[in-house]
Order: C-alpha cells, then sequence, then structure tokens
C-alpha cells in the first residue's frame, strides 16, 4: 500500500497534466532499458530469483491493468484475459499466477504482442487521467504503479546483466558503459552520527511505501558512519588477507554459504592471468581499485566490516546521517549503469551507485499495517528472512528513492547493485 | 561412427552431384521445421533433457564445419572460433564444452547469425563436394552429419513440442496439424515370430550407424508380434482399470516412477471438464481412442504389456519380423505431426508414427567396437543404462530409420514420440 | 562468551564447595534425563536439526575438558584424543569436527565408554575445584559449561521426543508423564505494557550469556501483552476457520513453507478417526483444548497472531512486561515433560511450559562484541536469520532462564516447545 | 518365487530332519555374523541402500512368520502385529511398510526384543517342520526363506562394514581378520570359451531362484575368459596411468558418476601419507596389490576393462565357462571377510572372493514368469535398469551361489564387494 503523495490527492487539469506526464515518462524509461536487448535477450530467466525483461515489460502493465483500469474504466475489458494468469507476480488476493520460475518459458505471448499490450493500457489509462475522471485513491494506486514501475526498471538492468553474465562470450548490454575512470578515491572519513532520541520512518509528505512508516521514535547510542562506500581496492587487500578462508570473520551462515557456493570473491569479478576483471554492463574489463565494491551478499558485507574492525550500520543510524545530507551518487539516468568513484560530497554515494547492507533485519515498523486487499501484499509479507539495504543504485532511476527508503534482499543475493558502507561505535 | 554406404564411397561428378542435393536437402528441411517458431521460442530450454531450436540448427552447423571442414578445407578457420565450445554437445574428444541445462542462457549468438553461419558452412561444403576434393573418409563423415542432422530435426519438434506445452496457452506449432481423423484402429493381430537362430543388425549395405552392427547371429525361441500399436482407448482401458494404482502391475523402478512424479496418465494429456484432451502440435483437442498411444515412459509400456497379458518384445523380435516387411506409418515428411491410425498393412507403424520400446536394454552387439577419435563418442559412450526403441515416428524424417534402427531413451523419458507394440511367446 | 556471575569470580572453600555441588547437580541431572532411553535409543540421529542423546552426553563432557581441564590442569592428557573431533559441535578455532548430520553413525565410543568418560572428566573436574587451584576467569568458564550443559539438557528431551515420534509405535519416553489435566484455562486478559525509554538487557548481577547484554536503552511505544499462553483450542478455531488455507494470514515465506512441507497442524498433532490426537513424551493421547499449543513454527505463530487481530510481541516488549512478573511455568524439574494449563499468576507461563516466539530478529544488542578465542562462537555467528524465543519451556531446568534470556530458531523450526504469546498496540 | 530342489518336495522324518538341521544352521549362522557388533551397531542405517543389523534380524524371521507358519499353523496369531509393517521390506502384496531410508529410526522393538521374536518363530517353525505337517509348497518356501536369509547374511556384513567405515575412528568388526597374505597373484591367463548354441540357466535340479530360469538355448562368439580376478596392483596401474581422468575410457553415465561422487578411487581405499591405505573388516592396513581389486562400481570395471584392451563377459559367457569348472574362492565360511589372492584353481575366484560385474542388464530369460502372489515380487519386479554379477564372495555363505546364480546391483554401486573379471573376443 502506497503511501500517497499530496500531489497524489489533488484534481484539476493542472494535476491531470502532471499524472500523464510522469505517466509517459516512466513508461518511456522502462522501453528506453528494454531496447539494448533483443527479444531473445528479453526472453530468458537466467534463475529464479530473475525475471525476463520481456516479463516485466508486461508485470508493469498488468499492475495497471488491474489496479487502475479494472476498478476505474466504465466497462473494462482485460486486453487478453489469460494475461492476468500470466503476469501477476505474487498477488495472491488477485489469483492463481504461472510458477515464478517458469517464466521464461513463456514465449508467447511474443515482445510484439506485450509491446501492443502495453500501448493499449497506456492509450486507456492516459484517457482516464484526460477525462479528469480519476479519484483520489486511484491517483495513489496509479503512482504506487509508476513508483513500482521503476523497481522493475532497476530488476531488467540486474537480471539482463546476470543473463549476459552466464554467456561465455560475455556480451555487452551497453558497449562504452561502465567505463573505469583513473581517479582515485578520497580517503575514508567517520561521520558524527547523533545518540538520543531520534525519529525515523516517512512523515507523509509526498510518496513512499507503505513500509517507510509510520515515522516514529528510536533511541540511539552515539555512532559514527563512513563518508563513502568501501572501494573494490579495500575489498582486494580483505581478500588477500585470506578473508575467504578465515572462519573468524564470518557469521555461521555465511561461511557455510561461502562454502556451498565456492565463493572467494564478488559476483561478476573474474581472476584472468593473475588479474581481476569485471563483468559490468559495459562488458568486461579490468578491476578498478578506486571504484566501491559491489554486488556482494550480505554475508560477505558483514564479514569485511568485521575485519575492518567495523561494523554495518543500522538502518536507523543509516537514516538519521543521511536524512539531512544531499544526495549524491551515480543513478540509471547517468546511463553509466556502474557505481563510480566517491567526489567530494560530505556524505557520498548517499542516493546513488551502490546499495548499502543495514544490519537490520527487515521488520516492520512500530504502528504499521499494510492495506486491506491485494495492494496490502506488496511489501508487509517480505518482512521475515531479509535484511534492510539503504541508499540506491547506479540502476535506480533519478528520484526513486530516498532516505527513508527500505530496499530488502536475503542474505546471499548478490546480483543486485549491493555495495559496503561502514559504521562503528562512537569512542 | 557411421557405416558408410556405398553411395558414400562413389567419386566422380554424378556423386558429387547427389552429395549435394542431398546436403542441401536436409539442411533446408531443418530450416523448415523451425520457420514456424519465433526468434523466442528458438531460443529457450524447457527441461535439461530438451535443447533450444536455435540449439540444434547450430550443434548440427559445427558438426560439419569441425568434422568435415575442419581436417578437410585447405587453409580452414572457423566462422567463429567460440562456436566450437558453445556448441559441442558432448565429444570430449574434441574440447570442452558449454554445459547442457545451461544451453537456453545462450541469447547470443542471435538466430540471424547462427542463420548466418548455417549459410557460410553450407556454401564451404558446397564449395568442397563441387571441387569433388573431398576423400572418401570425409564422404562418410558428410553422410553420417546428414543422418545427425535429421536426429535433430526429430528433436526439433519433440523439444518444441514440450516447450509449448509448458506455455498454459497451449500454442500450436502448426495449427491444423495433428487433427483427429474418425477413423477405427483395425483388430490387433498376431504375428508369428520364426524361432530358432536368426541373424540381427546392419549387413554394411548402404548407411547405419555404428550401433547396428556388426550383424550377427541370435538364438529365438518362437513369438508372436502385435500387427500394430496399441491405441489410445487401449490404454485408456488400463488406465480405468486402475492401471496407475495397481502396483502389481509394475517394476520397481516403475512404481517409484509414478509416485515421484504423480504420473496417472501419457505425458500431454490433460483432464477437462471429465474427457481427456491432448495437447499436440496442432495444439489442444480431444482424444481420439483410435490413435495410437505415445509420449509413454518404458515403465508405462511395460505395465500395460504385463495387464494386457502380453510382454514388450526384444529388440530382435521386432527386427526379424520388420525386416522383411513393408516400411509403413506417418514420418515427418506427412507433416501432420502425430500418430496416425492404423492402417491395413501387414504390420502397420513398423516404419513411423511412434517408436517402440523394446524390453532389450541398449547394448553393444558382439563384436562392436566405436572409432577411435571423438566420432567414437557417437553412440558407444551411452551403452548403460538405457532401453532400445525400433521402428519411427511421426516425427522422423522418411527415409531416415531402417529395420535395424536402434534408437535408445532412459525408462522414464517421455517427451519423444514414444508408443507401444506388444509381443507375446508363442502358445 | 560467558557473563560471569559474582559467585563465579569468589574463591574460597565455601566458594569451592558450591562450585562441586553445582557441577554434581547438573552433570547428574542430564545422566538422570537419558537414563529412560536405551543405548540404542541414544545412538540415532532422528534429523539433521536434532542430535543422538549419546552425542549430548559426549559433547557436554568435551566442553569441560577443551574449556576447562585443558588450560588448568597440570600435565593435562585428554581422555582419548579422537574424542576432540568427534564431538566438538561447531567451535572452528578449535579445529575441525565431525559434521554434524553423521553425528548419528558414530556408533562408537560406545555409550559404556562415554559414561565411563564423563566420570574420568567429572574426577578431574572435581579435583581442580577441590585443590582450590581454579582461576577465577576458569571458574566463570565452569558456570558457563554448567549453563551449557542445561541447556542440552533441553535438547536431550527434544531430540528425544523427535526421534520416538518417527516410530510408527510411538513409544513414550516416560510413561505417565504428560497426562491432560481435565482443568480449564483462565480467561486471557491485556497486560498494559509501558511506552518511553525503557532498558532491557543483563545488567552483570549473576550469571547470563553474552547475548543478553549490553543493558542498554529502548524506546517503546505503548502495547499489550498476553497474561498467558495460546492455548490448543485457540489454535483449533484457527485451523477451523481456514487458518492453514487462507494466504493472506501468512508472510510469504510462511505460504511457502506450509505448502513445501503439508503442513496443517502444529508437529506431533495426529488426526486419528475424526479427532486430534497429540504424540507427547508420555505417548499419544488425546488433544487437551485448554493446554497451551506448542511445537509451532514461528510462521505458524505469526498467522495465527494475524488471525487473532494482534501481533507477536517483540523481546523488548516482552522483557520489559516479564522483567517484574513472578516467574511461573512448568519446568523440566516437573517431570511433566509437556506444556500446562495456565494457573492463576499475573503472567502466566513467563518462566516455563513453552518457549514464546517475538517478532524480534536475532542480532546483537547496541554495545555487543564477542569474547577473543573459541568461545566468542557461542552465540554471536548465529546472529542471522534466526528469530527470537523468550521465556523457557517444560524442557528447561529450573533456574535456567531469566526475563533477559534469548533463545533463537529459524523460523520453520517446529521440534522445540515453541508456543504462542500475543500481543498489541494499545488502542 | 523359488524354484525347489528335489529335497524341498521329500517328505518323511528324514526329511523333517534334514529340514530341521539347516533351519538350525541359517538361523545360527545370521546371529553369529551379528554378535561382533553392539546393540548400537546394530542399530544403525549408514545410507538409504543399507539396513540396520538389527532390522536384518527382524526382516529375516517376518519372511518366515509371513510366509510359511502365517498360512501353515493353525490359529497361527503374529508375535507382535506391527512388526509386518515395520519389517516387509518390499512386498507390496502383502501391505503397506515402513519407508526404507527411515529403518535405522526404529529403535524400538530393541534388539533384545528382536531376538526373543527370532526364538519364537524358531521354535514355531520346528513344531511346523517336527510335527511333519509342512506341505510340499511350504517346504519349497521354507528353502527359499533359508537362501533369502543367506542373502541377509551377505547384507550383515557388507551394511556393517559401511557403516563403520564412516567412523572415523575406522573400527574393526573382527580384529585380526582380512590380514594380507604377503603371497603373490598367478599370471592371467585366457581361458577359451566354446562359441556356438549353449544352454544356461538352472535345469531345475536343486534349488534356485526364480531368476535363474527357464533353461534355454543362447548363441555365442568365440571369446575368451580371465583366469582370475583384476588385482590391486593392476588397477592401482590403471589409476596412475591416469584411467579417473581420460574421459575416452569411460561411459557418459560413468564419467558423470566420478565427477558427481569425486571418486578417485574404488571405495574403502583411503590414501595416507602418499601409500594407499584399505578399510576392511579388520580395521585399516596397507592396500595388497596381489588382492582382487574390490567395492568398484560398473562404471568401473567397465573403464578398467576398457583400459586393459578388453571387455567384460557377458552373463552368458561367464556362466559356460563356469559351470563345469570346479568352485573356487573365498566364502564367508572362511572367515576371511575380505577377498584373499588367487590360488592355482584352472578358473580361479569363481566361487567366492568378490562378485563380478558383466556387461548383460538384469534382464528376464526367455519364458521367465514370476509367481503369483507376494513371492512373485521377490526378483521379477527389479528387472530394469540394474547389471547382473556373477560368481560369489568373502561375504557369501559357502553352498549359496550357483553357476546359474544371478547377482545384480546398479551400475554406481559399490558397497558390495564387486570385483572385475575380464573377457575378450576370440582373436
Amino acid at each position: 500500500m502506497p503511501r500517497g503523495s499530496p500531489a497524489a490527492r489533488e484534481s484539476g487539469p493542472a494535476a491531470s497534466e502532471e499524472r500523464a506526464r510522469a505517466f509517459a515518462e516512466v513508461r518511456r524509461a522502462t522501453e528506453a532499458l528494454a531496447a539494448p536487448l533483443s527479444a531473445e535477450d528479453q526472453q530468458v530467466q537466467s534463475m529464479p530469483d530473475a525475471s525476463p525483461v520481456k516479463w516485466h515489460l508486461a508485470h508493469t502493465t498488468w499492475f495497471f491493468e488491474n489496479f487502475v483500469l479494472l476498478p476505474n474504466e466504465p466497462g473494462f475489458a482485460p486486453f487478453d484475459p489469460s494475461f492476468g494468469y500470466l503476469f501477476n507476480s505474487y498477488y495472491e488476493a488477485v489469483g492463481p499466477r504461472h510458477p515464478r520460475p517458469l517464466r521464461g518459458l513463456l514465449t508467447r505471448p511474443s515482445l510484439g504482442e506485450v509491446m501492443e499490450w502495453r500501448a493499449d493500457v497506456d492509450r486507456r489509462v492516459n484517457a482516464l487521467i484526460d477525462g479528469g475522471g480519476l479519484p483520489d485513491v486511484a491517483a495513489g494506486v496509479l503512482e504506487l504503479g509508476l513508483n513500482h514501475e521503476q523497481q522493475h526498471q532497476e530488476l531488467v538492468l540486474t537480471d539482463a546483466k546476470h543473463l549476459l553474465s552466464q554467456n561465455p562470450l560475455r556480451p555487452a548490454y551497453r558497449p562504452g558503459a561502465a567505463q573505469a575512470s583513473g581517479r582515485g578515491a578520497p580517503p575514508l572519513r567517520w561521520l558524527d552520527g547523533p545518540g538520543g532520541l531520534v525519529e525515523v520512518g516517512h512523515d507523509g509528505a509526498g510518496f513512499a511505501f507503505d513500509n517507510e512508516g509510520p515515522r516514529h521514535r528510536v533511541w540511539l547510542e552515539p555512532f559514527q558512519l563512513a563518508s563513502r562506500l568501501v572501494t573494490c581496492g579495500e575489498y582486494l587487500a580483505f581478500m588477500q588477507d585470506g578473508g575467504y578462508r578465515r572462519s573468524d570473520l564470518w557469521l555461521y551462515a555465511g561461511w557455510a554459504a561461502i562454502r556451498e557456493h565456492g565463493w572467494d570473491a564478488p559476483l561478476y569479478w573474474e581472476r584472468r592471468d593473475g588479474a581481476w576483471s569485471l563483468f559490468t554492463l559495459g562488458g568486461s574489463r579490468s578491476l578498478d581499485p578506486a571504484e566501491p565494491v559491489c554486488h556482494v551478499s550480505y554475508f560477505e558485507a558483514d564479514a569485511y566490516a568485521r575485519w575492518a574492525g567495523a561494523r554495518l550500520p543500522t538502518e536507523d543510524e543509516w537514516e538519521v546521517v543521511a536524512a539531512p545530507a544531499a544526495a549524491d551518487g551515480t543513478t540509471a539516468d547517468d546511463e553509466r549503469f556502474h557505481p563510480a568513484v566517491a567526489g567530494p560530497a560530505e556524505l557520498a554515494q548517499c542516493a546513488g551507485d551502490a546499495w548499502q547492507w543495514t544490519r537490520s533485519a527487515y521488520a516492520p515498523y512500530p504502528g504499521y499495517a499494510p492495506a486491506a486487499g491485494a495492494l496490502g501484499e506488496y511489501n508487509g509479507k517480505f518482512m521475515c528472512g531479509q535484511m534492510v539495504l539503504r541508499g540506491a543504485s547506479c540502476a535506480t532511476p533519478r528520484g526513486h528513492a530516498r532516505p527513508t527508503y527500505r530496499n530488502f534482499f536475503h542474505p546471499p543475493d548478490r546480483w543486485q547493485f549491493s555495495g559496503i558502507r561502514l559504521a562503528r561505535d562512537a569512542a
């Protein structure tokens, strides 16, 4: 359930125009991200955690058809009645759905048919908006649908990266992207975090997902937060110090995971002729030690922090430092599609480059209650077994994230642009 | 290793012309079979046993490039040096290869690039043939390559059928194909099989795979072979008699398999509103009780035979009856793409419609020795754990099979057009 | 790492006597719990999560040999040098060890040999204590060893229960135990929980495990806590209302778990002739609706709470209500070996009967740092992926638990005596 | 279904006495083999393929109770009605049974109770025999039961060996057994096998299992059979020649198996300090190069034969050479419990030391029909997916096997005493 922005509750022609503009922009952006990929590329599911890009194009369309058109369009009929079953992701209340691990088997409808569906739904949503008959609640759902589609834009990039990485040809998604800069990283500074009673969570002004609220009080002990993300060079020092071979650095489940999977480096690192190479959305190239390390699991982030004599921040600690800071970092709009070396910002990379694992398990805030109905399944039912990540990444659309934004993944997940920001107790 | 036909050892312009004609025809036939499928359809691997159609198009091309061009073309260079790794199937002697279950992840090279590769190899093989410089042994390998490609033509159909069946839309490969005929099946007659000392196996005249020889003597007790395949209606009677619930009818491993997989009917049978429906390459339609049952495992064929008071034939029994009989049955050239009701032939369906499980484990004939080198891996190394099937199917190219032809699959395999012909001891 | 009690730091004859008494009592208690089980019963590991009872007898002995005798006994030599490998549980710093899932294969040493080892270690530890030469730190480790052994006493009961439950004969561990009382449960009352800034965690007086501290401040919103555990009758109403069939009641991972495992009732519930029967340590008998439900996973506890219009407490909420309350509840010393119907206590069952799932993920308290060395592995490395349970159970030795005690298990675990206490936000 | 010996059909006091003697001897022998093992040793199932020794003691007793007493004893009542469920192995016609992989969880009934059951059944069977009222068919079943129990005697040894091998202490079953002799192996000679029309299979005189008949004609091409088994030294040469690293030596399924399991030597071979050590029923000791290699899978036997320029014999070839030869080889009655170096016999080791893999898949002979009823499940339903082994082993009771005896295991099975005898085509 979204926490609608005030804008979403406005009405009148200006509001409609703004909605139509935002809708067009987000929908177009998704298609632009898919454009470098062939129909074959967009068809394949490279692992159960990932989805085919065609599926993302279809599922985001289903979201608008099912949650915006169906309850609001007079005489509604679906573009194709079978698509609800095929492209519902996990909404039990909406009905049964195609099993997640089998999404890649759906060679029909074709990409062309999915694009026709997109056009049809775009036209009909626009008609609803232009007609001005979109009720308040539907405007809120429309806004949720746009934020939802932005989340899938990020997944288009991370899922395509995973697929291309499985190909021995190591093809580039966007040749020329993700180049090394030659710049060095600034020294890591420790920013003081306030102790005492603080407030965290979204205050209701502007859009936020339901899991970001209610805003509430939390007591913090004094702490410090690192001014930038851990770099590849720093992580390499951990590896060279036997990081992946020293059980004392790892959580029990982490030690089990690295042995089970045979991990001895972040995902997409490859040793070639004695040097480390990196697979990026621009293809394979040498490791740049100044760039932030990413594609690490929670276990690796935690072990690195222990090795470094520090720890991961809690999500509350992260938020109270980041909330007042200036947004900084590479986003998808920069079309670099890879984390960049930290710049001079006081709190660098807090709004881009790579998501930052926190030591906080993903759980409901005090007083949290999901909405009734299907949209209540958006966030709440995942609040077990996952860890919170904060910030944003080089694959996140600009403006999508916020200081209160709570991303979440399972501890062993590595295919997102997930990195490390350190914290420590105040002396 | 092929057992080359005499034609393969001929030389001169007529032989070259014939070779060129055969080569063109087989290569074109593969592409025609792939044509109804989109690039997306041809991309996906629906299970580890199956391969993407694009992969079949590429692998058959690799076979000619690697085994015909490489050793015979002056100044040979591969079309793309990386394709050898990607499209080698199981030839250890040629080098490492992409893991079989991951074939569907190869979205690059694209279908278009594979088709360019096909054209390049076709042109170069033709140049070799036309130049008349193809040595004897290479002519034999060329003939093997054509028979190899025909085997993959059958897999194009069975693998595509499996993929399309996984789609809840149940799309047709060829709308209009596989229609029910309304004809009834002729009564089953028992043909007498000779006892005594007989000869089986290929005698070396014309092409055969190496596993079909040497021709050798075998002693048989008198037996009888059914004049046609078991029909869907007959199989339905077995099911209605509790066939899948009576442990006494099953081999131990078969009983375990049907419980593990939850099988209670052949593959592609679906119960809809109380009636049985069938998924075919022409889409879903009602079951025709007069058609041969197919897509059954060895276990189901064996259990049915036990229920019917009969047994499966040995491959030798099958061969001595089929060898002198007239070839009969639906093949891929009929473009029906589904088994048809038996006709009036004395030994119906012995050269088409559905492969016929025998009770013979796939093993080397006395005196069998695979060739040295990579082509020795063609057949011999699979001689453990599989059962022999005889005949041919509605997906087999006409003229591909022979009475001595030995097809082989694992006992639980069901995605081939595999059916049942009964045998029994003479009274 | 233990947080030693002041007593552990005392010295002199009185302290030695007290230590010797406590040591003897705990060691004897373990053997008394094992006594009803035959050597065969004590040999078997019924699942990877459980251990053989013989292994518990040996591992607790290894703990004293390795952590108390080895560093303190002059001229120390192990009873058997191979036992360190066999009976180390998870201490990476001590060295490699026998794989956990294979513990049940160790038919040698025999139970008799393990009992000889116990006697030898008992004798030698007593000699150390009596000699008065036990340094402070060793006295702390001794106390830790006793608390460690008490934890394994609980596992002896839960692991034996699991083993016996796998036997179709449903044998009793202690015939006559776990009888139904015929009493009714008192009505559930809601106790007010204080909001505001509170302190939680162990304050260092008396023994505690390291994960219980440091004591620290937490801000709580006002809430209410149930006066007793959820009963079997109440849980049955949830089941009869379709609890296991309504996806809206479950976390995503919980819904997946109940479908994967086919759960439709708590562990050890069996439907016989239309009525619910329970397997207990006293054998099988009818369900008593007034008793606390137990052997539920976190997922089931969470779903039940949602169905009941309530939620699970956080561990902080639980602690601030329980800390000042009178300890109440059935423990192992009562030899009932099953949760009993709640009595009249203001906060019933807060120190016995069944562990109580909280909604708190098991994580380090602010400022927590595990000790250096092997004993630092005791608790800290498990702080990921598990949920905190509070209270104690009918299998916990009396006096072992505390209001600050943090038990932890994985969300799907059910073989512990784990039950449900509800909480809700203050109106 | 047994093929009863003529003796089984005799009657009169002498026949009764002989039956009573045989019954007592076989039953006593089983208990003698179990005697060196503690109740704990006899309790554990070390893998799904193996069974606890206590289970073997119970299951063989169930066989007599169910198949001899139940149909013949007036007023029959089972010793314990629950034991039928617990100790039926795989007879679907008798009723449901405890799942095979969970046999090790049955700590009740205790070993003592099982021994009481044995005594009770022994007493009652003896009463039947002595009373002279055992009808012909029951005498045949009694004889089958004795041969059945002898098969389980062999499994007591092989299953106990597997269990003890899993223990890092490597305990001996019988200290002093399985010692190396210091003798050398005689040179391998090639014995000529007759070509032409031969007869194989049991002729009905004396006891045989149903799968050994009917006797029937087979045509063989001329061949040669090795005079003795392959030795450890010869196998070591294969290993040192890269046997486990050369894909060209292996069947496809064998190559997959050795990579999946990480096999690089026979089961129970351990490399210690650069030399090969062997785990035997007498404990661990150095490899003796003159002894027969055993505990190899079919895949290893087949690969070795290919490396050696030979092949495995068919079961028919094996039988026509072995049938007229003098029985030779170490059996369980020798209490060596390990294969011994070949002696001077013309066809050494054909009736002991190690079972010999043949290249014949286990299949029914022409005209084979299992009996009606439960005993028809004895052999027939396993005739798929397994390979025939001939001969006997050092764990087979003397007199149990015959030249027509067909043992059968799955290609990857290694825990039996399975070795290699080579064959080759006649020049």
